[in-house]
């Protein structure tokens, strides 16, 4: 293929989207590195649903354009290559996996600790001019990149990105040792929601899909109970069928961590809940949906948005991988050179695997 | 009228609901005292938006009927006639503000200060066999009452009742000082959310409303700031426009209460939220509506569900009333003896009034 | 032994105390029950050091008398043996762990869950008149009893009330997932924070104690680290020693769980901690002692002292029990009969042993 | 006085402390601007308690020696000077309250917004070289100055300062509407977090010093309750005595603030609480108390210590003093020109006034 070819007289190879179905490899200039900044020689790039609604259609809401074409990739991790001047934490040749996205430091949400909700964000892959990590160089800060032990592959620390949705979703909705969970879809997050809840002390964890077969990974993964829905029965059918297999229809559950973001799956998730019950939202779906508001009141339930990842996150699953606490390596299901970057976003969309790699650039 | 002659031959008149239009003055039993029972004679009965519900539709989702009348009337105050042998802390003429449900104390709820979620829950006017306070002798136990000082009138009193919702909703969506509180609706229990607010520090309150009179009196009552909502704008549009009339486009409201049920009103409530804003339903409309999921996630908002009222609800309620903090009073807007009840819920049903009172049995 | 013969003809024989080293086995009447009582036929009692300490003194503030004798014993386990008319959860035959204090139900502390905070609590073994589970029947209600499965001795089960101490102190602390937990004293309470801490998701936990057999078991228990402080050092180099040891000097720990009330091992604690990081005091020791309250101020510590269980923490203890998370049957070292109950404490009073049990009066 | 003359040559006049009573005006470099750092023209600056201290001792841990004499000053005010290449929210001319540190914002305290714990904060006026606002520039950041209206005056604005460390306390004890609490000590400090607990809804504020001329200005100032503290008194006694003036010895106080930082104060608060109380440590004074650590368990007491302030309290303080929501400007005593901030902090020192300011250096 003639991109690889020029990848190799490159000197920082960078694959674009520059719209729906519209990707180049290009280079770009390598990053200036700022007093604190780190520049990173990535290993391993993620895919994950996002990459492949942008592969399909450029975007969410904010879109790529031929004027404003951005460098995919956000799940990464790699080896510190150089350091800004101030520096003191990581040195080069640390392996690292990467948080993406750099916030502000001086607005009013960075200041509270909310750093997630900075609007001057510096957002790997989010337009117009957020460049990701499907480079040769990606430029992070030295707070924002996390060492990873010798026993890690770089390979399972590009895990550490889904995991830390899991661990912010996970204390969103504040799961308590002895609180029964369950866990609406069995993609990445959802599995990572569920791992993390076992973490957290759950006393059970019941995953919940239509597909039969990524239920059986689930249980394989690490033996916790699942709940096939069934696509014609309404959500207080399904509801109740899973309540009772589960011994739980007197009370109806603590926690439900969405993940998936069907309407039918919202409804379901409201209806598990016990009065004063727990709910986080982690899937995107629709942006409108059918939501059953008397019962939010009647149960007076706690229902949380959910937005990729803040303090402390990356920091608590990168230690879970480390510590062997949670086996992230069993996740991936592929690995794809550099330049099949593209053929690695279109298996994902055809539901093939859990989580596909892509190698970064090979030397 | 023939009713009230009857009244005066019982021993304990109470005014029953049949179904949808359909009320009877009857006898009923003096309730007998447990332990800790005590028994009210009833001053007054406040009237809310379920009562005229329940008049015009035989309740909500549990429904009142010929076989099941009850006695209608949850927001009540008294003066304590009676008191079972172990009760300490009430005695015979002690003048009270009344809790209508009193709970199980023996369930999972109740042991951990949930009372409110508690199955077995004895509540006034709910169906199947609530009996409620349109009577002569009401029962409640002596932690569910509440002394009331001199100053302020029985009258007063039974406005406890909906501040103590206010209380409830406010505590819930955790105002904290110096935050910007949205209140959607100006209903009782929106006006007394408002006042709260203020009470727990909020820096700013708007209220919002559809009519102009409401808002007016609103601003009268303790100075807050109103918004007209306009009914053929849009959600974003009303959200907006609020936002830029206070100067709070670039963040948004840090709280927003909803207190209509309207589905045009909770979706504004929560586009005017702040990325991390907080937001509580209170209002009851129709058990499903179309939600912004999206914008929940992507603002990682809270939002809670809110039923009635809980542990401490009460006990600052009246204090805020006792101490003259809140101007309950300037909520009272009729009194009707108690043979008039059935015209008071028509009043409230026309929209007359803010709070409209019953008197309860004329000696 | 003569006791024993006199106990053969009693109806509900019980230990009595009526002072340092006096006791009396004596028969009692069998408690009546109220609607939501049960009576337990006891089947074993645990020792704990505030055993000890009423044997060899009488009572802590409070002391039993020859006026005001109590029935000893407040860890406990049994049969139900009747229940009272309104009792619905447990029934005749049901194997159960005992909480040993049953609250009012009606005052402020009960209605808002924090029962334990109740004045009028009915708690065993607590003078001036709370009768113990050295006894044939114990009076329980049915919300303080917890079903144990089949697979969970008798015995087993008295260890809940020790681990729900546990659970209670570690709630309080809040020790959250990731977070580095250092307990000071590896007494029965110390190791069961330790093994709660790792159930609520701590990265470490290091158990701190100044006798190295006593940290032997430990490890062997349930593999956590250890760190034998040395008598002779002040507090800050203990501290300074056991922050080097695993490598925490730049910042300190997260949580220090306090289960000795010595006061060196109070000061210690307060020095190992992080900015911003919690305490707890579980153990008892002198009624006053010295503090480092500036230490307190400069790192803004939270501290937070400790009075038995409150809701949920029999509910979490018995879970961790009947699921086998937690291994308590363990620390299990000695079982006496009824009639041999002062040589279980005695033994106890001589360091003997991790948990000491005596049984139930024979059939 | 020769130094006046002196300073109307220097560029940027500065008041250096070279230990206990050894302090001289000295020319300093005027500070350069990082990307988004303020040069700040000095207007005020107050007198503390520790700017006392720091004349008296040269310091507390650490102290300023001959090699590293420090520029005091560190309530302050002023108008902005200059600014940085990238700042945005503040501009030449804009009258702003300083706060006195900025920190790293590269650390993990930083990033989990507790700046507070940052280890290389540039705080003003501490040893070794953090350079305070006894001086004509001082550089701050523009997320660290807080604009005030023009309704305002820059010597009220000092007072931003000691009222976040009232904001700060209070938030961390976590008053509640409703809640009773008692303030030890009327300093500046107790008098503000006194005023914000009234802010934050407290039923009841109860100030308690032994200087019945505080206590008058306290009441006077707004209307607060008092209590005079017996000097011949336990702790117990005083504990006893203010419970039965306020009618409170059933149950004790919500919430002690203390703020005194003596022995006796300390242990009178831990004696007023109710169970499950709650206490903050804003007073500063020996290192190690006698602490009755027995109640703190009894009681299960949350005690937290207390730190300066951190993310948003100097937002709420300005805020309360622009709304007028509290009247600072009451507790000001005195104003000198900065040529006798000598005497200003001798004339503290002997207790005169409440809060003593220094004028900047005149134009």
């Amino acid at each position: 293929m003639s991109s690889s070819t020029r990848i190799e007289n490159m000197q920082n190879p960078s694959l674009l989207l520059y719209g729906p179905k519209s990707a180049k490899y290009e280079d770009r200039p390598i990053p200036e590195l700022g007093n604190h900044d780190v520049l990173v020689r990535i290993a391993y790039v993620g895919v994950c649903g996002s990459d492949v609604h942008f592969w399909n259609e450029g975007g969410f809401t904010k879109k790529v354009s031929t004027s404003s074409p951005i460098t995919m990739g956000h799940e990464t991790s790699g080896t510190i290559h150089s350091i800004g001047p101030l520096v003191s934490t990581v040195k080069p040749g640390d392996r690292v996996a990467v948080e993406p996205g750099v916030p502000c430091r001086y607005c009013k949400p960075c200041k509270a600790g909310s750093y997630h909700f900075c609007k001057d964000m510096r957002f790997a892959a989010a337009p117009p001019d957020g460049h990701g990590a499907l480079t040769k160089f990606f430029r992070s800060a030295e707070d924002f990149v996390y060492k990873i032990p010798e026993k890690v592959g770089l390979d399972e620390a590009v895990l550490v990105e889904p995991l830390a949705v899991g661990v912010h979703a996970t204390r969103l909705v504040d799961v308590r040792p002895g609180e029964k969970v369950v866990v609406m879809g069995s993609g990445t997050v959802g599995l990572m929601c569920a791992a993390v809840s076992k973490v957290f002390g759950a006393e059970s964890v019941v995953i919940v899909d239509i597909l039969e077969k990524k239920l059986e990974f689930a249980r394989g993964w690490f033996g916790c109970e699942t709940f096939k829905a069934e696509m014609g029965s309404s959500a207080e059918e399904n509801s109740e069928s899973l309540l009772e297999k589960f011994g739980l229809e007197d009370d109806g559950v603590d926690v439900v961590i969405e993940a998936s973001g069907a309407a039918s799956s919202i409804e379901t998730g409201i209806h598990l809940l016990r009065r004063g019950g727990k709910y986080v939202q982690t899937g995107l779906g629709k942006p409108k949906i059918e939501f059953p508001i008397v019962a939010l009141s009647e149960k007076e339930l706690m229902v949380r948005g959910c937005f990729r990842y803040g303090p402390g996150d990356f920091e608590l699953a990168t230690s879970l991988i480390a510590r062997g606490i949670i086996d992230a390596k069993a996740l991936i299901s592929s690995t794809r050179p550099f330049e099949e970057a593209v053929s690695a976003w279109e298996a994902t969309g055809r539901g093939e695997g859990i989580k596909n790699l892509i190698k970064g650039v090979e030397d």
